[in-house]
Formats: structure tokens, sequence, C-alpha cells
């Protein structure tokens, strides 16, 4: 089973969805036949590297609401992360650009290490308060991910790995994503948003059994050709019909 | 695309089907993104390894038959076979039991010869009148193929890949094979046996399409459940209905 999973670094929803759905999978029987994969989404691709104002102030001005009140939403946020062992700390978090980090994730996942990028972007900007468009924090985390310093400065200085990321953004909306956490499984299941673990469970069991089940095969063998084949009776021309 | 053909290495029509279907990946425009990949499968699994009978005695006993009308039998075959640019010498063939020449190309699959061996397999058999069922055969026609000798031998002589053998077998039963070569398009898709270039054209413009279309999703996401997620409007809990 393949589950791929557009999300953003930035999107409180997506690190709690992926929680959600590793502790699922930490508890599903047939765990180790079932792969996961990251894919590219930024929610905002004008966002500002350094906009120099607080999440809450932020959030405050995006909906016309109080700075007082938008705190309290993302305290609540912060409580259902909690819940997940996730630490939010929305006081200092550097909301940011996400693109550059969408790159470096791209470039670990051609290396095998898009999973562990992927985990230490989020934990950085959720919980070390880093400033995840910023080349040197990039380049120390993914190096604290696995991954090989010096390539990955030069990823970011020479701007590979631009159309991958547009690629699966692309992708996202042709698949009818409208926001992220957006799971899909076996490209064929899609499921939106940070759901509660059970209904991962139900949709893991699912899927799984599906894929177990004999695949149904659909005939294109001509009709009422001469169909040549051989068999234990042995090898003839057959009409078929 | 990928394509699973089953065949045996003593069966005509395996052997005319793969050139036919190698003949249209040719001129497919699409050949770079289709894998092709042969799957065991044994037509008589309780062939005598040395029957000192010809092809001929073989195939007019099993039928009933005069010699001489099995002669013309195969000739007609071998005109078949001709026409693909493949050199049928039944008059010096050696029937025989193909359980170890697929023990070796299951081992050549794992090391990635799969499609030499299978090539060089059939040759021997057709073609250059070898018994295939010869380990110090055998071992040579893999190396020419490219694998390793010395591990062949010890492939033979250990029994190793047996239960690869049997787990094609037993996944072409399931699949509804009754008879050889058995081509599966992305697992999906069955055509039974040899049929003629155009059919296989035909089903890869058909499967290469479908696979080209956007894939519809099917949402698992709960309806009337609070979804989670974060779109380029903002982060909100809303109800899906």
């Amino acid at each position: 089973m393949h589950i791929e999973v557009w999300s953003d670094f930035v999107c409180p929803f997506c690190y709690i969805g992926k929680r959600r759905l590793e502790l699922a999978l930490e508890q599903f029987p047939h765990k180790e036949h079932v792969t996961v994969e990251y894919m590219s989404y930024e929610l905002d691709p004008n966002a500002e590297e350094n906009p120099g104002k607080s999440i809450h102030e932020l959030l405050a001005s995006k909906y016309g609401m109080s700075v007082e009140k938008a705190r309290n939403s993302n305290e609540e946020l912060g409580r259902q992360a909690a819940e997940l062992g996730l630490t939010y700390n929305f006081d200092k978090m550097k909301h940011t650009n996400t693109f550059d980090a969408h790159r470096v994730a791209q470039y670990a996942k051609d290396k095998g290490k898009g999973r562990e990028v992927t985990e230490r972007l989020l934990q950085a900007y959720f919980t070390d308060s880093e400033l995840i468009s910023d080349h040197d924090t990039l380049i120390r985390l993914a190096g604290e991910a696995g991954l090989n310093q010096e390539e990955v400065r030069s990823v970011l200085e020479t701007g590979r790995y631009q159309k991958h990321v547009r690629a699966d953004e692309q992708e996202a909306g042709q698949l009818g994503a409208q926001g992220v956490p957006f799971f899909v499984f076996n490209n064929k299941y899609a499921v939106s948003g940070a759901q509660p673990q059970e209904v991962f469970t139900e949709v893991l069991e699912k899927v799984w059994e599906e894929e177990q089940a004999q695949p149904s095969l659909q005939s294109l063998t001509p009709k009422k050709s001469k169909t040549t084949y051989c068999t234990d009776e042995g090898c003839e021309i057959v009409e078929d019909n």
C-alpha cells in the first residue's frame, strides 16, 4: 500500500494529521507493507519570508479578529497538538514562505530521506521556532535529518527542484485537493483533513482488504479470434468465444 | 505501465507471443515507460527430464495421431515462428522438465537479468537444441545472459527459488490463466495467447490512455464529520457534508 500525503510545513493541521496517520500505522498489523510519501503543497506561495509579525497578529489581521481571539484559537489548536505529544509554540512561531523548504524536501526524497526531512521541518517550525526559509537554517536541519549539507546548499543556491514542487502542487489540484493535509491511498482513495486516528485505521483496513482480494482481471483477448496458446493438454489453436 | 508475462520455456506459442508483444512495443511511442516481467509457468510439472523421444513422437503419442501428422502440425507452427524471425528446430528439440530453468530465471530476475535469461532459454530450447534441464547447460546459458555462473550453480544445487516458481504458478491460477502465454497489464487487463501484434498494439494504447487519464479518486473522508484542514484562506474546522 502506498500513501501520498500533501502538506505544508506551516500548516498546523498537517502536523496533527501526519501524527494521527502515524499512530494508526503503528498499530496496523500490516504496516511493513505500507509506504508513505510526502508531497509538496504551499498554502500561500506569496507568503513573505519574514513578515515581522507574530502568528497571532497575522491570523488576527487575516480574519479581522482581535489578537486575543486569534491567540485563543491558536491555544485550542495547541491543545489538540499536545494530545498527540506535539508542542506548538505559537508565541515564537516564525511564519514564512515554504517554497525553499519544499525544494529541500524534494531533494531529500530523491536521496531516500523525504520522511526524515519532512518531520524535521515540521518540528523546526512548530516547536523549535526556526525560520524555515533561511538557507543556513535549512542546511543545518537537513543535515540533522541525514543529508549532505554541501549538497543541500547547492540545491538551494541553484534553484533546483522547483519543478518537483510545482508538479506536486499541480497534481494536488488535479486530484481535487482543496486544502491540506490531503491523503491519497493507492492512487485511488482520498482523505481530506486531519481526521481522527480511527478514521485512518478504518481506511488502512479497507484499502488493505481490497489490495489483498484477488484482482479481478478484465479480459482484452479479442472475442471470436483464433487464440493460440498452450495448456497442460497441449498446444493448439482454439476458437475463443 | 507494467506487463507481467506468464510463460514456459517449452511452449511454442509463448516464444511467438513474446516476440509479437516485443514488436508491438518497439513501435509503441511510450515504450520507455513500459516494463515487462516474466513469470514462471510449467505446462507439465511432471515432464520427464529426458524422455528420449522426438517432439513429433511425444506429440503423436499425446494426441493419438500419426508421427507424420504431428510433424506437419509442428511444421505449420515453425512457419508462424519463422515469420517473426524465430527458428524452431523441431527435429532436434529436447523436450524436458522446466522447473530448474524457471528457478534460474527467478534468480536472474532478482539480479535484474530476468528478461535476458528468459530470451536465452527460449532460444536454447527452440533454436539451439539444448537440454534446458541439464545443470551445466543452464549454468552456461545463464552465464551467456550475464549472470555469475558459480552463483547459478549454487542456486541449482541448493534448491533455491522453488517458492518463487510455485508462487507465480499459484498466482496464474488465481488470475484465471488457463494456459500460456498469459499477459497481464497493470494488474488489471489480461490477454490470453499469442495474439497478433495489432492486438498487443491496441491493448498498449488502451492501457496507456487509461493510465494517463486523471485518476478519479474516491473520497473516504467521513461525511458529517469535523474536517480539520488548512486552505489558502486559512485553517479552520469546517463541517463537511
